[in-house]
């Protein structure tokens, strides 16, 4: 189904070059102050065309907010948000409308269901996340609100290029302060270098985007199958071109031995119980620990590229799809605030079932 | 929750040093036949005490199904699968009653509901695996009848020993043929030794799964939020002790480029619509394209070692934890059904919401 | 939460005064032909401004379908359907926007949420049906397409005067013969004399409204919590005003024996198993026999009148309320669509359901 | 599915002569001191036997709680409890083995599954009903123990006997004083021999069951689908043999005016926002007022009757149902604890969501 998340729900609909794309956020704390302006934010992250590392498609997503808020609050009642889709250009996309164009959802999405929106991949289009972020945002000034928890990711990796960043001191200024995403400076200039080296080639990359929580509360989460790490694992898988998921010591931890990986308590100067070191990336038996949550999000290379590809069309017949349109030659930069909103959007969840079931 | 799967739906309860251990499967196609043995056969690969590379802990582990099955068919209706646990050994775990082992879960239950289970780890002990193993049996049998399925589960990684194995074509026997559940003799052997050299130390490893599909039909999975690989990585990260997940390329699809990594589409002699490739693992936009579903899940070093560790008791002060009680130098081999068991029913659920709202 | 239904799942959304109403419909199967024309014409049914028995506001109610639609067929992703709120006033509101209207809302909501939206009811006014009906809509028309399953429901009952109307034969041309939507025009005649006496009495009157539906094969239905009458029951009871639910013999069914209530079996010249009589309303065990659903609904006299009514305002003080603004003397005509709407998303997520789990 | 609730949720499993019959409670709050006594308490006034007036099966349905209590209290986790089935005389239902029950679900569940277990009903069997009135027992304590909130049923009416009972002075006691569960002594003397005649006769009789909870605090529930009244309309559609459902005036409020049927505000001497009359039934949008939740809930006659009774064998053929067995005349007495059970579930589940979302 098209919904995430289980008291803090959100529903988000709408294909790439249909009337408009959107988010239905249902079961939010009444009360909690929010201007469309707030939301506008981070739609403005997520934006094809902010520079020309990404793609050139000319949207304002401007975004509409035409229910459950009132005078600037929150009502508790479900809040539509709507961005329409202005710089539509179908008729781009008709010489691929047969075609199964190699690594997109074309082929799935007809197999499955028998017809397909063809333009622009209609709903498997990334302009979905749209959405996603629009309650996103929500989702973090509703964190900050109640729990001052604030959520920031980055760019850790594009292609081959990996930047080594220290999660508890990084800031969103050093974020933002270059068009890849990566704090580190260094790295990012040469990260800007290769995607437009592959940009030139018509070729595309991928990467890693890293992201933290600061200040969650310890007893956060669930113990079985909604383990807060399992529930982040999906929201993150759930995002398009994403191939891997790690908490914590993630795939590295395989090659560690116990005595190295578990993580030593002690109690800090305020009296708190706190652990020497962040092996599990914040949770432990799927329920918080107090520690930063801590994850890493592997991207594929773009499966848009600017070279003849060999395929087939409706009819099982080979073909050569020549690529046209426009296109991401790297996306994760602007991935950023798609995984900072999917975590928010599981943190603010988990939240509300805590303090159901516990009354935290 | 304590549950997973929206048509297909598992509720698994049962602390470990309760009375008994066991599942609720909901929403089972009738008229599937299914005996104990069935059941019993998968739960006896992830028994402990197979070897000596696992847990020594004596359970019989004896499934008892007392409801939904009539006459050795489904009824549709749900069916409850029970073990009762009879080698509990409470007294064995009094000494850590008020301490907080390193990496388990203990505080943060503590801190969560304010009161646990402390008899070797209550719910968070993976002896809640045994009701997704008995629900993944059945859910295996679904599979195979309805739809001609297999899922095959080995280990590839141990430390930093790793096997390079043919997915098309390992079968069941290679796998089975030793404890470490390794298809290829020689590293198995390798690992083996690495096991028994860290079980000497006290201390323990981790290791990675691989776990494939075949026969999976295209068409399966869903568009946005559940995409059929989101939802395999909240199941498989809903496993105690795993940090990471990977479809496909994984992690390594990031050093790649998109002319690299796309899958080419061909027509197979059956007039299939087949990949050349499969970086994707079998899912495109979330859907199943009919090639292999292909994933790796991380296992950290079981956190019980034999080693004097650091750690805080219940009021905060500091304390060691002298290491007692039985234990798994390595779960990986063990966790090879719990793998398969989680996939199965992945795909079960997705089947049947496929066929409900497509009528395939 | 706004959402209903688990695999047809619809969300409303939308406050009275707002900017908008509308839903998502999640989970429609592909390829259902619907047109905007098809769901305006559910909408003009429930439409204010149709005769002078009901509100007088102005609403075009015009439907605009945002996504999930292509080229006249259903996608299979979520469906959003919005109404602009054109005829919104709210100062005529502006008079109770400290005082707790008797038997609406305001007081509740006030007291959950700590805010609400005073301008007409905000999200309790029965505006937010506008989105149940278009959902609805679409619901029969699947239901219509893949089943033939018809739905009807009809005014039974106003005030004290009943209709008895003989549920095999009725027909919807019959009903919607007259604006008090009965199908017998002798007591469709005094209906309306009743409301228009009522109406000047500036006081307001309830009803009954009953509905069927025609083709349901045998077997929907869940046997335990999600019986076929049980989902029925709360479909019908989430609607504004309404106060109670029958299925087959309802209440009258207690004053029977069970040697009369009984339905006994037979077969018909066609070879199916049908029953004599219909007490049990279409349902057996929560599951359909294949003769008619057949429910009954009570809904209130409306809450709104035009006489003075004693009350307190927001800190507690006792107030006068004069009542003003626009209302319906009698809800019960403009509630049948909405009735039908409830009773086809009923059956169309049972539809998938079985489906889904049997093959069906 | 076989799962009630949102936040605390239920999931009962079992037929009634298969292994045993339960339930497994999810989403308890932690630290609920409960006893297995507290559970039987409640399972004894539902058991059959009690009395003469009901089935004569011997069953002790002694409860074991098997997880997620510790030392006398709630772990939080799921709370397997189960009831074995001691007395299951299958060869009582051999002979209608191929024969389908006039109003039993022995068709509906046949032509539903294929299959279906033919010893008692199976799963259509009220026994099913153990598992709601051990979960409702818990679900009390939590009501009583974080809320003061009391639950309480009786008997109304039997056949055309009815008790007018003044619900605000009502007590358990005089409910408890005798087998019919009527607090007015003198009409449960008629009922008993109403019951006693009709039982000669080899016939059954229906009833009603009305049920109050008091001390509710105002604002649980929810805007739109999940009203208040739907999910208790659900709760109770729910139940076996139940035809109807009333919240506060019910059908007899059709025949009202709005200025009769309005429920006036007052503030009382505790400063409390109170309602003059209560037609509301302690529900105004879906959301809890603060007045005594008052609903009614219709049964009808029972279908097991002494009578010879025309009806098909599986393959449609005429045949001859010759009643045997043991069975109820009149159901509505063992329904009240029942009813109080579902009334219980539906009350802590909008308790906990409304923490949840509202922080209450």
């Amino acid at each position: 189904m098209n919904s995430f998340g289980c008291l803090f729900r959100i529903t988000t609909w709408g294909e790439s070059h249909g009337g408009a794309v959107g988010v239905v956020v249902d079961g939010c704390p009444p009360r909690i102050p929010i201007t469309p302006e707030e939301i506008q934010q981070e739609l403005d992250r997520r934006r094809p065309a902010q520079s020309k590392l990404v793609s050139q498609r000319r949207e304002r997503d401007r975004v509409y907010i035409l229910s459950g808020v009132f005078e600037g609050q929150t009502l508790g009642t479900p809040i539509l948000m709507l961005v329409w889709n202005e710089d539509a250009r179908p008729e781009a996309y008709e010489p691929f409308k047969h075609l199964y164009r190699p690594s997109h959802a074309d082929y799935t999405y007809q197999v499955k269901y028998g017809i397909r929106d063809w333009r622009g991949g209609g709903r498997s289009s990334a302009r979905e996340t749209v959405g996603r972020v629009a309650a996103g945002a929500l989702a973090k000034k509703v964190l900050r609100s109640l729990w001052q928890v604030e959520i920031l990711g980055w760019v850790e990796q594009i292609h081959t290029l990996r930047a080594d960043i220290a999660p508890d001191t990084v800031t969103q200024e050093q974020v933002e302060s270059n068009p890849v995403r990566c704090p580190d400076p260094s790295v990012a200039a040469q990260m800007m270098e290769r995607i437009e080296q592959v940009r030139k080639q018509g070729d595309s990359v991928g990467g890693v985007v890293r992201c933290i929580a600061r200040n969650v509360p310890p007893g956060w989460g669930s113990p079985v199958f909604d383990k807060l790490e399992a529930d982040l694992a999906k929201a993150m898988l759930s995002i398009p071109a994403t191939k891997g998921f790690e908490i914590g010591s993630g795939f590295r931890g395989v090659a560690m031995l116990g005595s190295e990986h578990n993580d030593s308590f002690y109690t800090d100067e305020q009296g708190r119980i706190r652990t020497r070191t962040n092996f599990s990336g914040g949770v432990q038996g799927g329920i918080t620990n107090g520690e930063l949550i801590d994850i890493r999000v592997a991207f594929k290379p773009t499966a848009t590229i600017f070279q003849d590809q060999h395929t087939v069309d409706e009819w099982g017949e080979p073909a050569v799809l020549k690529a046209r349109g426009r296109h991401d030659p790297c996306v994760v930069p602007r991935a950023v605030p798609i995984v900072e909103a999917m975590m928010a959007l599981v943190l603010v969840d988990h939240a509300l079932r805590h303090r159901g079931q516990c009354g935290g």
